[in-house]
């Protein structure tokens, strides 16, 4: 019975189920009489934990769209030596036509493992899921919009407090994630109420645009600075406004490659050699 | 002029506007020709930073009550020698009859050194505020309801994805303020779908009480515990069922009065004594 196997992997994100919907409305609309799941993704087809979706109503579907979380389960996980194989048989036993993971950078690897152990045979799709929004070919990638809202609007928040509490507490850093791509910090830009552009702009009074606006600095990581450069940038702002809201990337470096904040080894190494790194929100809160 | 003044204090809560909108309502409904407002608290009104509030229409009142972050600007000031008295000079001059201030601990210690340096003449009222809820002679103080509500959705956010990532990512550990008082990791309990105590609760049928739910684990500073029973108990819950979910206070201690991570000196002692130490789940997550 002509089939297509679906996952999902890594992280959940508010509209990961959706693209599961998606998928499974297309493979019926594109004629597989059978559309099995993975559950906790390739960890748990290795293991033989597939799951028979070919039942599921519409209304069903319709649901599963706006329902948080991963609803077949997810996984962080590696292949080892021998797993894209043993994935590639599973696929030719169960008559799998299409193969389609729901992930980012690392799933796609994974895809592209299982294509070249399964051969011509095997149709293979890498369907796109990060908040980081950092994977070629997409425009916006989903997830990065629900993640992107989610900033600014912690930013407002945040921004609106310190305002409260600039007599006593001043400056505030907001570490955002995004390894090495910039999109989740600078989605915090849209928490301001202002353009930030303000002065180019004419069509904004001149009155408007002197006012004050937060955050006031958003630092990237394809923008590598010095730490004495955001240190004086903090300050300047502080010395004009009275008051000032910073926001970062978690892997924001230097101009000499290195995470600032980072000294020696990484806390930790996950499974795919990303490294995790203190805070650097931490340290410039001791440098300042 | 009978005048009421009336002040915010400590971090901005969801409603800390709320309270004052009523404060302004009440005085006008009490005969209060006029309510001025400090602007940062006592800090601004020390520096004779004072907003006269006596025109504010219904309309804005009520706009009021649903604006977040501190309207009038707010602060974590402990009072210096001499700053009770010179802020029962600005209330004689300024015919202050009442000093009403909204805040929690800090800020009702701050008002009572007002109340017994202006005397018998001058009526000093504290609004409570916290969202810790450990006010005394409050029930839920404004403030808590909002917090919990966060408390308790994060939670749920959290327990979900963490049950998707069970095959990779099973145990979550869950840091929530609180400082000594265990309301907030209290409230993380809201995010169960079922009742932790359904093996009691006969109307619950068996097949469901014997379901799993999260989070597994809530652990408060007013129960102190050693860290290897709690390192204990979550190997337990990931033995039977696959995943935990653990919330904690950011001060949670052990038997013997030290919080669970701090090593030494605390990372940082507020102006009004307040110990900040390293984080307990940092801690822990490492012990695990």
């Amino acid at each position: 019975m002509r089939t297509l196997l679906v996952g999902q992997s890594g992280g959940p994100t508010a509209v990961i189920n959706a693209s599961l919907a998606g998928v499974v409305d297309q493979a019926r609309k594109a004629g597989f009489r059978r559309v099995l799941g993975m559950q906790y993704g390739v960890l748990g087809a290795l293991q033989g934990e597939l799951v028979d979706l070919s039942g599921v109503d519409a209304a069903r579907l319709e649901r599963l769209k706006r329902t948080p979380s991963a609803a077949l389960g997810s996984c962080r996980y590696r292949l080892q030596s021998g797993d894209a194989e043993r994935l590639a048989a599973l696929c030719k036993q169960e008559d799998v036509a299409a193969f389609v993971y729901i992930g980012g950078n690392d799933s796609a690897d994974t895809s592209l493992q299982v294509a070249r152990a399964a051969g011509p045979g095997l149709s293979v799709v890498g369907v796109p899921k990060t908040i980081d929004n950092d994977l070629a070919g997409t425009d916006h990638c989903p997830g990065y919009g629900s993640a992107a809202r989610f900033v600014a609007q912690i930013t407002r928040e945040t921004a609106l407090d310190t305002q409260a509490m600039r007599a006593t507490d001043p400056i505030r850093l907001i570490e955002v994630m995004g390894r090495h791509a910039g999109w989740l910090p600078a989605a915090a830009w849209l928490a301001r109420e202002r353009s930030h552009d303000a002065p180019q702009d004419k069509r904004v009074p001149a009155r408007e645009r002197s006012q004050d606006d937060a955050p006031h600095l958003v630092y990237v990581p394809e923008r590598p600075l010095p730490v004495e450069r955001i240190v004086s940038d903090v300050r300047q702002v502080y010395a004009q406004h009275g008051w000032c809201v910073v926001v970062l990337c978690e892997n924001q470096p230097t101009p000499d490659g290195r995470v600032i904040g980072a000294v020696g080894q990484p806390r930790w190494v996950d499974p795919f050699g990303h490294a995790y790194h203190d805070s650097p929100a931490q340290f410039l809160t001791h440098q300042l």
